[in-house]
């Protein structure tokens, strides 16, 4: 593994100044023992200097706390920090929450879904993200060529796809955590053990299905189906609770993912959505909320653990999944898990090469997907137009191409109305303008043409520079 | 061609008191040179039996007046008809305009499109439409073993589907007249001769689009694309124009075809359709009034000839396709024509035995498509979804599975929304009782849960027995 | 697991009377912790009755001696012992090693392989065993409709392929010695452990490649490909080891099976088995003495252990394959094994639904694999007309259309030479006779036209009633 | 069409010196009123500098007696030539016929099919003919960016592969006289006029299937393979007429190409070429004569049209068919032609973007196939073998590996003996030293290990510097 002469693995995680960074830290301090690691660089931009070393300085007293001799380094230069590195995990997030809170505020004012993965606020995160992706793999390419990177950065579906199929970076797996959730909740709700029953997942990051077996091979989802709205249902929190038609879940035969809520409920979602933004309470400015509360908290010299409020946080378990993913690959587990990856046929109906989220196992040589097969008609469909909606957002993300990101938008459900999804489409260049230069001139011909950003929150934070 | 023993061409013509049966007879009069007909037979309900019989003494009128000495047999016995038969044509609506006012009125009570083909009106057209197509199919293979198929009955491509690849029958094509206008009305706004352009179209019926090139063999769709919104523009009149956004359709570099209009600008057309539903002049009404004007006139014992107010009834040139078409296999023509036919490759990334509506060639042989090869990205999702929703819609139609049926709603993206989306299922279902017996149980299990149709219209005609 | 009221597992063997059986028997009892089984049915047909008996007084000897409480029934009545089966196991021969005689001789006789798996003695093995798995499996669908299909009858592609496809029995694995023998000797030739190392196998049964892996997630293969000649190969004892040309295989990157001689160095092994024959001395000849050898030893009421002869036979570890898989499935082990198992995009360059052997995991829902991906060019075109090949065989083995046939001789690499496939076609029809029913036309049609059988040692088995 | 100022069109036409080129004149001057001619350049390398002055001088005495106004030009400077060009024909041999010598003698003196297109000797074409088509289309890009290139040097197939999808010229058609010949033979064996058949083809150059229909549709191929082995058949004169089996031909339903008997018939056919070659006749020893034969007549100053002689040739038609084509450009015809093109989906079985050679329409925008659909499952197989052996072999032709040369000749069937095989690519490259120089470090190595050419005939052309 690697190439470094000091024993142990050199973990640098890229957006290091994350809320998250504090799981991430519980996680490789419970795996030390099969995880020997190091040496971590919390890497971020000047921008996040005061949360990055806020979290730095708590990281490493849970480390002194928890009894390793682990190094943690604070860097807003990522060159510095990459050479030799074994494991490079991304979790930035460009722009930081004030960046989805425009993703989000913009199209509810239009009346539309604000989703910030798959929604026009989760493009936007994209168009971003992905460009910078590729300059982290440029680094990696020269600094750490060996290295596997890890990214938790969403939407992570889209971001994996670009780093593998467009940057050639083939040692990247992406994570989520809504498969682990739907994994640990699961057993519960039917009253079994977890190690009784085995998951197979197939579909898109934030865009799939499952099944579930007991360990007679029986085919148990229908039973499951039935537990899907119950008060603590296999969810993540942080959706909105609308309730799935059990008879449609019934007919297809698949557990769905809580993010389908907003294509199978839409008009409920979006209906709920608008309620909270109408209060200024857009779930991003929830989160901004929260995140203020976590680094108040991690402010205290004296808390050298993971805060309970982290949990609430709405990516739970995402770092666990990070840890669990880097000790499958290190200590070669072939051990099942969910992630992004290379379809290699395993949904035999999407391209061999596009990156899928499916049930994997995972070993010393990364994710190999276990074969699907045929999927279902409607979710076969259901997830051809999600790709080419990814597939046209990537393109956008890396050109900078209007009409493309017209063209995603207007394939994409959540998205689609006209005209509104236009006047979105034109209020988030400019709002995101500083993190666009791909789209400079696009932006360039709205302002000539007198488009401004007309949203009094958004409008604010521009004027704060943010 | 065919095993008849008297000379000459024998048609039967499914659905025969329909108001466009004097276009199809003006289209076999003017074509008598190269299309010999001997007899045709118009076939008809009993319900129907006073319109079949109203058009089938117009229809002798115009052959008497042409000075042809064909015969007209009026039945409401479709196994009296099909003897020998070696063209039938299919030009059927199961429930008359009544089951077309349904189709409309109860989505757009609801707040979602009534679209009589793609939207949840057609979704309801093929459940009451295919089953009936498999019964003439039986009857044809006893009666007319040889005889082709050759449907105009919308939705056209589900039920030409249906035809071809669930009963069997290869020998079906289907017709469409939205090429057709396309191909007569583009010349004229980019200033040059028919005989200049070559056309050449890919998708699903009602959901394709085409590129134009000139006799250098120059692509010019993008300098038609610029014309897309004139007054005279390539479009059915019985759509509501809602301007198409030029950037977008320069970006994809294709031509949409008037449908695209529900899908990219959905919401605009939804408004202006819930404005003619609010002042019960939803299209289907207004068709409804123009079929009543045009009987009047046809019982005119003096009219023998099409009248001219037969054009603004929305279908126009339907009929004629279907006379080139027929005359094209007829005589071994090898004529460019846009027909739904078996895939076969053509556009690579459906599957080779679905049906699509491509630019093909007419023989004796039946359609050929022409290979149209990969469709760009966004085009090519959105197909994927739209087959996936025609071949759930078709399995629906042929088994009466509720959840199936929820399942095809749910994809379709003029339909999707939720929870209105089953509501309008079920007041359907409901409403069109008569002519769904293969939802017998489900329609019960709707009564018993003391689901009633609310539409005062609708309610109206089902007390009036329609 | 099954339906069976007394607790414990039920087997039902089909042939039986294999030589094989002692080893099955050793694999069950050095499971019997695993896999408790309760009674193990031995079936065999009339001819073989003689056998069935001396290896069933034998397997229970072999019990007893294990001092475990397992009853061993023998039968000629396959209804008799199907009854509430969990696993059926088939190992039979239709026409014993008579038939594979003939399917050596023939082929050797007219100067063309006589391989008894993929060449034409193999077609002709599918063409009378195919048919019989399809009266089984009738069988299994009445009387234990949840058993296992556990099939190591060769070809074991061709047989699962026509088990899944064509009879619908989904619970079917197909089993093979060659990756098993693989996976033992590797480790060795390059001074590994085998727990080290991780193997991906991916193609058709006898004509698979596959990669090996070391705990750091390195592709070691070309240090294998080094190794491949080495008087200790990873192959089989009984193909003659003809050297591969290691710069091909370092150009491919991947290992062959031992198979890959007939097809790589083709005439070098069509020579060496000419000499054979030219002394009678064909593999099946030899195999047949093995086997008189093997029953003389199972005679002995002494002998209640597996004899060490039979690891001679030529299939050592097939049954140990079996005995593996059972428990896999049994006791849902998750477990890496290279079975025969329907492709579903596992290799993305065929069709889902066809039947590829490959790197899977079972467990109790059965074997699942792990998606392979795109196969380089080389071995995509092979295999495609592999299964092309395979797909012709089982065509014309369950119509019994001679021009199939002869369409799959002369798709098949090692088969294809003309005149001569034709004639060896032909006499092997004649040869085969008693259990070609399904051919009895084609027979007939050779014989009015006077063809005869001529070679000398299969005619005097003719004469023998074999 | 094009951009040149003064009227009419340049053709351009690279092997200029080829003994075909008067037949190319003959179809020019035969179609002068549709495609108005205004300069033809004949390209040639110094080596071939004789012949093409005499064919220049001949081809200018051709549009002389025609009566029409047309400059002939000769050199021996491509880049002089190509400026302005329309049309852009390949008709060129590199290393004359010596080299096709070679290609057929050393595989036949290994016992190896000597065949110039798809067996050794054709692979060695192609390693020999793509990097100059390479350079061709280089040059192209730069001087005539709108011209078509019609490329009719063999293998077509495999070079127009190269040129589409390797160089990236989409104007490329491949031509071949193979369906021509068909076309115009077949209607006579049935006793049928042409304009009353319809014919499809499909596959890949020298390794297409057809079908042919009558004006009812009816497929009347069964009856056409009843002719197959007529004296006067539907194949060209070139290949010995090893009788095609016709029950297997009726089993496939699919009318054979003469190159097929290479295939079908093997054996037969090698041992007549073996047969030739031991009396030094190969084809290629023969050509040559017929070759110098005509070169004697056009060197008479008297001769001034397309000497009878040159049908005799083997090639015949196939300059028309390039004028042919050439005039459906040119003038939009939108005519049948069997064209090697992009697949597009055509083939459904084989990737879109692979190259085939399919009954196509031919216009202004080039070639569009015609969707063929599914293949026969025989058909299908060996397609897919085919088109990864031309993939390979274009894939050695662009890098010069060693290895990849290996497998294309392992996976080749009238190829893949070994071990001769290797000895046969050995001594092929030796002997087409001069004219591979991406082979050059393959070739070092193996005169380093003392390999050398044994084939005294070879010998002798390359002591003569050929």
């Amino acid at each position: 593994m690697g190439t470094t002469s000091k024993p142990g693995i050199k973990i640098v995680t890229i957006g290091g100044g994350s809320s998250y960074t504090p799981e991430l830290m519980e996680g490789f301090i419970k795996r030390y023992d099969e995880l020997p690691i190091r040496e971590i660089w919390l890497v971020d931009v000047e921008e996040g200097r005061e949360k990055v070393e806020t979290v730095g300085a708590m990281a490493q007293r849970m480390w002194k706390a928890a009894g390793h001799d682990v190094e943690i380094h604070v860097t807003l230069d990522r060159r510095e920090a990459l050479p030799g590195a074994d494991f490079v995990t991304t979790q930035f997030r460009v722009g930081f929450l004030y960046a989805r809170i425009k993703d989000e505020r913009i199209p509810l004012a239009h009346g539309m879904l604000g989703q910030e993965t798959n929604g026009a606020g989760g493009m936007f995160k994209a168009f971003r993200t992905i460009p910078v992706i590729g300059q982290i793999i440029d680094d990696m390419r020269e600094l750490c060529p060996e290295a596997w990177l890890i990214n938790f950065t969403n939407p992570s579906g889209m971001v994996t796809e670009a780093a593998i199929k467009r940057f050639g970076w083939k040692r990247t797996v992406g994570l989520c955590n809504i498969p682990v959730i739907s994994m640990m909740k699961e057993p519960a709700l039917i009253g079994r053990d977890p190690e009784e029953l085995t998951w197979r997942f197939a579909g898109l990051n934030h865009f799939h299905w499952h099944k579930v077996y007991d360990q007679t091979g029986a085919d148990i989802t229908q039973e499951l189906i039935d537990h899907v709205n119950d008060p603590d249902g296999p969810f993540p929190a942080n959706i909105f609770s609308a309730a799935f038609p059990i008879d449609l879940l019934h007919s297809m035969g698949l557990m769905p993912c809580g993010y389908h809520r907003y294509y199978y409920m839409a008009d409920e979602m979006l209906g709920h959505c608008v309620d909270d933004f109408k209060i200024n309470d857009t779930r991003a400015e929830h989160v901004k909320e929260v995140e203020d509360e976590l680094f108040a908290l991690y402010r205290d010299p004296n808390l050298d653990h993971k805060p309970p409020q982290l949990a609430e946080r709405g990516g739970a378990y995402y770092s666990d999944a990070a840890c669990e993913c880097i000790s499958a690959i290190y200590n070669d587990k072939h051990e099942h898990m969910v992630v992004s990856t290379e379809n290699r046929g395993a949904i035999s109906e999407l391209d061999p090469t596009s990156i899928v989220e499916v049930s994997s196992i995972i070993s010393a040589k990364g994710a190999e997907p276990i074969a699907w097969g045929k999927m279902p008609v409607a979710e076969r469909g259901w997830l051809q137009l999600m790709k080419a909606m990814e597939e046209l957002t990537i393109e956008a993300a890396l050109t900078g191409d209007y009409g493309v990101a017209l063209q995603a938008f207007t394939i994409n459900p959540v998205v689609a109305k006209n005209p509104e999804a236009r006047a979105v489409l034109n209020q988030l260049l400019l709002a995101h303008e500083r993190y666009l230069p791909q789209f400079a001139d696009a932006i360039q011909e709205l302002k000539d043409a007198g488009e401004r950003v007309t949203d009094p929150v958004v409008l604010k934070l521009m004027a704060e520079g943010k």
